[in-house]
């Protein structure tokens, strides 16, 4: 059984590559995929690069019935003098099987997933795009195929790593957006799948997007699920504040998701001396702060957009505009420095970045 | 564009029925399955019942990334004299019409799921097991076919209804099983997706049903979310006591799947005059009734099992026996009345079975 040796097999049928300039996120796929798979006997084996294609599932196949699934999403930069460049993707292979583990589902190889994806990057090279602020999007996931209606972990999976080039997150540049405070609906509670990448925690969400879109809304505010005080996520990315000088960052808790920009963002404070700290931030006492006109800047943090200033919240007739629905300078420095150092074009002094 | 007219394709391959007395559960599937597609221009159109056969799907597929997908279970019986029966199958069709609410996906016309349901099983028919306690076992089940990786509602689905023969749930006759109370992981919120039949409810218990085994438990016991104070459910099936000649169940409180057979017993109970509550009940109150010596039995509900004893609660060290780990009088009549009206041995005054 073949456990290590990636095998390639290469497509006779390439696809047009998209207009750089319409790439939008998540339409247009490459031409190969990384494949694993997993049964009790083998475990994780016949790692592969493989023409991308359809897959081929029972009706009665796990993954339809009881969304024993997991993912992660990082990306593969065009880098200065045409590096490929990969932003700390040991990282998301961790998270994987953090997640994984939380699933039920058998923990992959760290060096096999790191290697899989460095061999398909190497294949796709030509697949990722160039022009400012458009990246190749890389969605690692693991799927049950086992058919059998029984509730319970599965004993056959696949590990796919797919790749989708795809184009700056703000068409017209880095913007501020209004948020929809939460208050009925729930993301994710102590206890559950809330720090997992996992299926059923962002189809959980669409209810509430859709009552903030319908309200003018980009995103939701999400607060706990048990007291709905405490402030966790802000659509599906990490939040942090500036408040008087100093930046604050809800503290994984049990229940967020332990966002990898998140995690870069307080490095890097830390590293330029800005005081930041991770606690239990309520709504209440941020509502306080916007009274007491010390709230300076409000962002979200994700692999996507990576910066997404805030610009507003929404709460039941309430307005809070946050500096002038302009986007703060931290913000601007923080997505000027991640990017920056993601394509290679500002030195890496934390190390962060590897070359394919 | 049909939306109507079911069109009928039979096999030309039909496959063996296997022995009827090593059924299991849900893995065994029949020669045909119903489908209705959903797109946005057409609503859900051209239902059809075809031979069973594998769903292909882009690894872009919406269903394997943020599991959007709703599903219900319920039973076709081989009654006396040869009928066809259903039970409640209206109750269903409601369900999952909530449950697409939840989860943002479009209804399904009721009729049209009934029709559909009824064409399929009347195709299948030879496919119903007749041993006692055996039954077909119906999976209707909705999942997002888009290609597309953006965190939406997809905008496109297929709804799929796949039959299983299967066998008694208890192969030794009804049995009294031991229970882990769970204090660490968390199944539903206020708030989130747990009154919905939705995939990502179900992996969410792995876990913790994985402890349960660990410590020679069947299955575990579900406290609230929010306070891990209040019973909730037990395993996936809801839950009733019977303390001091009166019974009681958690009142449906937005976090308890509403279930067709705990309704059926609510009802059954005031029709033979037994005093029934639906209520908060405290995993402390239980405990203090178990200590006074009033706790008569205890019995979780669902549509695989119909009654399935609670023979022990295990809480840390302390092991609470139920009614000497014998299936309660209540208990026993409970499942024989049901299972009487689900294969027309009883009378069905309660006018709960249809013919197909």
């Amino acid at each position: 059984m073949n456990k290590d040796n990636i095998t390639i097999v290469k497509t006779t049928n390439g696809k047009a590559k998209p207009s750089e300039n319409a790439l939008g996120f998540g339409k247009y796929f490459t031409d190969h995929m990384f494949v694993l798979d997993y049964d009790i006997d083998n475990g994780w084996h016949s790692p592969r690069v493989v023409p991308y294609e359809p897959i081929t599932l029972d009706p009665a196949a796990m993954v339809f019935h009881y969304g024993q699934t997991v993912f992660e999403g990082l990306k593969a930069y065009y880098g200065t003098n045409g590096k490929t460049m990969l932003f700390r993707p040991e990282k998301n292979v961790e998270r994987l099987n953090r997640s994984c583990n939380r699933l039920s589902i058998p923990e992959i190889d760290e060096e096999l997933f790191l290697k899989g994806l460095k061999t398909l990057i190497a294949v796709e090279k030509e697949w990722i795009p160039k022009e400012d602020g458009t990246s190749l999007y890389i969605r690692p996931f693991i799927l049950p195929t086992e058919t059998n209606l029984r509730v319970a972990p599965a004993n056959s999976y696949k590990f796919i790593i797919i790749l989708s080039p795809v184009g700056a997150y703000y068409a017209e540049g880095i913007h501020p957006v209004a948020i929809n405070v939460e208050k009925e609906y729930t993301r994710a509670v102590l206890g559950g799948t809330g720090t997992a990448k996992t299926a059923g925690n962002y189809c959980a969400g669409y209810k509430a997007q859709k009552k903030a879109s319908e309200q003018g809304a980009a995103q939701v505010l999400w607060l706990d699920g048990v007291e709905k005080k405490y402030i966790e996520e802000v659509g599906s990315m990490n939040i942090f504040f500036k408040i008087n000088g100093e930046v604050v960052t809800p503290e994984l808790n049990g229940s967020i998701l332990e966002g990898i920009t998140r995690m870069s963002i307080i490095e890097l404070l830390k590293k330029w001396g800005i005081p930041v700290t991770e606690k239990k931030i309520s709504f209440e006492e941020f509502v306080q702060a916007y009274e007491d006109g010390i709230v300076e800047e409000v962002f979200g943090t994700g692999t996507a957009a990576v910066i997404s200033p805030v610009g507003e919240f929404r709460f039941q007739d309430k307005i809070m505009i946050i500096n002038n629905r302009e986007t703060g300078e931290l913000s601007k420095k923080l997505y000027d420095t991640i990017t920056g150092i993601q394509t290679g074009k500002m030195e890496d002094e934390l190390n962060w970045t590897i070359e394919v």
